[in-house]
């Protein structure tokens, strides 16, 4: 039987569009729920109630563990989990758990203050990223190559941020800004590739080609991986990897990730991916 | 044998001073360290490691979930546990777990824009109460009496308001403003103050007196506090209940709450209760 | 000969839109000037140099007056003129100077801080509006008919508001919120509407239809007009003004104004009228 | 006769302490006066009335136009005059003031946007400085050494800063940061001291000693100095200049200057000078 997802999200970007055109086929109806205007609170029915599912892709790093747990309280099936979403939202909070589940994180300061982040300087020397706590898309990830610039950096952070926005995390610059992105669908490894920075901006970044062989056959890639869904429980995550001299450190995970690039570097369908798992979970 | 505790907060105010000086004659001696330089982060060994205890006091409402999630991973104990301060932090995340444990809470619903904001005002007629998600202090908790007017206070949320501060709760506005706190020690209902609303400001409240004898009576604010606890677990609570036709209802709990006016109300050594409460958990 | 002319504003609403088409008819070509992307700041040639005039309708409250200042200094013919712009992005400022030079404006008080607030409250009972001293579009002025909720709209300001954004002006709510606007091209009043609120927000306003020849006969509304392009010189102005017991006085004057609403109530053509200042200007 | 002075400011800091304590010897009376309790507005009598003049020494890069406007309007003398005020709180008016009377000044482009930012970095290659038109004290004048992250630098412009925050210049990073401070009092140069930076933050600076007799045998240093003040008018002010290969330029005009350092590093009694000029006004 065909089965109603919807998808929230503040928009149908690329990944949106896949969702909803895989549906038919794979049998599910996949309708756009604009994460703006849903209202929730009541403890029954929700504007959210009459779908089978609920994929959550608001990309607001503000909106999807409040909508993730309202739902789920009203009893809607939600993906992934308001417990997974909070975690992903917190870079803090998450390195924690996932640290204490034995997979491996970069080194990091909380940075809450400018004493924080004077000693936090000290302890790591330039160069040092520093990173909010909380937000997406690599908004606020700056660069500090040179200490003697970083408090006129910092004064922005004290001047004009607010509450949250004065949470910060400062560790240090891994990898060359170079990562590897895990695309993952239930409790399975679909799609790897690797992303390096250059051009105008540190964060611009490619994708390098189809690594997805490579990954399956890295059993450090498939142990951390693991070691991220035995704290998360399976879902659809972008799993962001630094390659250190010491071995793949998790940098971040995201719980709506973008799949574009992967999909285009891997040639993996990544749409099917997510429809299959949804009739998984659904039946 | 003595221990020690850290009182981890923005300042020492009344209720640290008293803190402080119970201290000794319970075999504890009490530090304060402030929650702007721990630049936390450290797996092992971190500023806070010394201390037998962790008493989490911030005031700012963005501080005390992510430094009790750090500082319970690195080892050590934290009062109240980092779950129950990172739920205290979170008004509606806070509410939905203790209606999904039958604990009663006024309606609301989850405004995150302007078309939420004027759909709340629809389903709840003025005069309602806008509050935001995250804050603490009453600061925002704004009355609206005429709808006409609503909307330049949102305005204010949407111009002005970053990220997490765009996320309100509109509630229909309670009990005249009055609320009745309950001041929980371990699992224990050491205090109970009733407060009315007056003056130049509608937050403004005075308390009423001793209602403590009252309250050990009354099982329906015994049900909810062990209702609360439930959910939270033991620790040092303010438990702020609205008094409605259908009965009592839980409008926010408060992991760090002031406790001079119900200690003043009521007589209660506040401070030696949560001294005997330390050494019970270090015991 | 064709004269050209930059509009520089944000965007192409209804009024640049009218001007564009009209142009040709009049012996112009106007174009539009995104105005983010002006990077001006050289002393000699910049962006607008190439045009014989700019009609600066930023609709940004921030833009108008620094791009006006640069421009005039690089040599372009600036329309409004920079001094008026700037009067006129500062309803503190412009009702000194208008009140300096015999024009009426209502009592205000300037409101930087809480304790400038609250004493506002007592000098002015409410009802009372709270506007801010840069602004524009009606955003955050907001209706306080009730001084016990007015302190926590304040904490908006005060915890949200940056810097300017603190700088408001508290006044008497005049008028029941209507208005009526006059409409000046060069030094002509070209047309009159008289507005008011209701709704769902007191800000909504309708127009009554065209008022224009009583107003061209009303010889207090054509001295008020006349005393404000003493001040600001001539140039394109919608004059906001409220009609109180003791006559009318100037609320604000936009320096950019619609003009939609007013050429529908009047019938006036008043991108013509402008086309025409335009063209005596740069004969 | 004993003339009656406030120092409006947000608090007494040094200079203020000085000037409160010289007052008795030149037959002045001292009082300070909170910037944040004037609740002007009035066109009579206001909270200043009372006095023979007022001397706005406010920090807030916000209030100083503002209360000197008002003030004026109701017939106070204010030193500085609202004119200078407002032409030394923003950065970008008063450069192309200044430029108009030919007093050199740094080459600078208008940043109100991404798009300018990115054209801004490509027209002066780095490093440059990024700083806010309005605004005092150092706060948030970046360095930009490298330019793959200045836009991580500018989504806190972007994300974080409201209105008149998003008013940014970028300019050439000049002297390697070394400036050469003239505090002028009256017409009169009666102090410079050149100050160098260096240590832990690119803006630390320290004065470098008494310049005062080079300076007043430095014809180009009273040549520029001359020139603002024709621009100005005569008051009490620090003119931070920038050595480059072609001369001095002019970076900022600082209307109400802190003159401790200059006072040190050359000896001169800044008070007295003051206060002399206070009473040649006011004669």
């Amino acid at each position: 039987m065909t089965k109603s997802i919807a998808i929230v999200a503040d928009r149908i970007a690329w990944e949106e569009r896949q969702l909803i055109e895989a549906g038919p086929d794979l049998g599910l109806t996949v309708e756009w729920i604009n994460d703006e205007s849903l209202c929730l609170g009541q403890s029954d029915v929700t504007a959210l109630s009459r779908f089978d599912a609920i994929l959550l892709r608001s990309r607001s790093y503000t909106r999807g563990g409040l909508i993730a747990t309202l739902a789920e309280e009203s009893g809607s099936r939600v993906i992934n989990s308001a417990r997974a979403i909070n975690l992903c939202e917190n870079k803090a909070v998450l390195r924690t758990a996932l640290r204490a589940a034995n997979v491996p994180v970069p080194e990091f300061r909380l940075v809450l203050s400018r004493s924080d982040f004077a000693r936090a300087l000290k302890e790591f020397a330039p160069p040092v990223v520093l990173k909010p706590v909380y937000g997406g898309m690599g908004k606020r990830v700056a660069l500090i190559r040179d200490a003697d610039a970083a408090h006129s950096l910092y004064d922005y952070v004290e001047d004009l941020g607010h509450a949250f926005e004065q949470a910060c995390l400062v560790e240090p610059f891994l990898a060359g800004g170079a990562s590897t992105r895990c695309l993952v669908v239930g409790d399975v490894l679909v799609g790897v590739a690797e992303f390096t920075t250059g051009g105008e901006d540190w964060r611009n970044n490619a994708a390098l080609g189809n690594l997805s062989r490579a990954a399956a056959d890295d059993p450090e890639v498939t142990k951390i991986v693991n070691g991220v869904l035995d704290v998360l429980g399976p879902g659809i995550y972008g799993i962001d990897l630094f390659q250190t001299s010491e071995g793949y450190v998790v940098n971040e995970v995201n719980h709506a990730p973008g799949f574009r690039a992967v999909a285009q570097a891997t040639g993996v369908n990544v749409a099917d991916a997510i429809g299959g798992y949804l009739q998984e979970v659904l039946s």
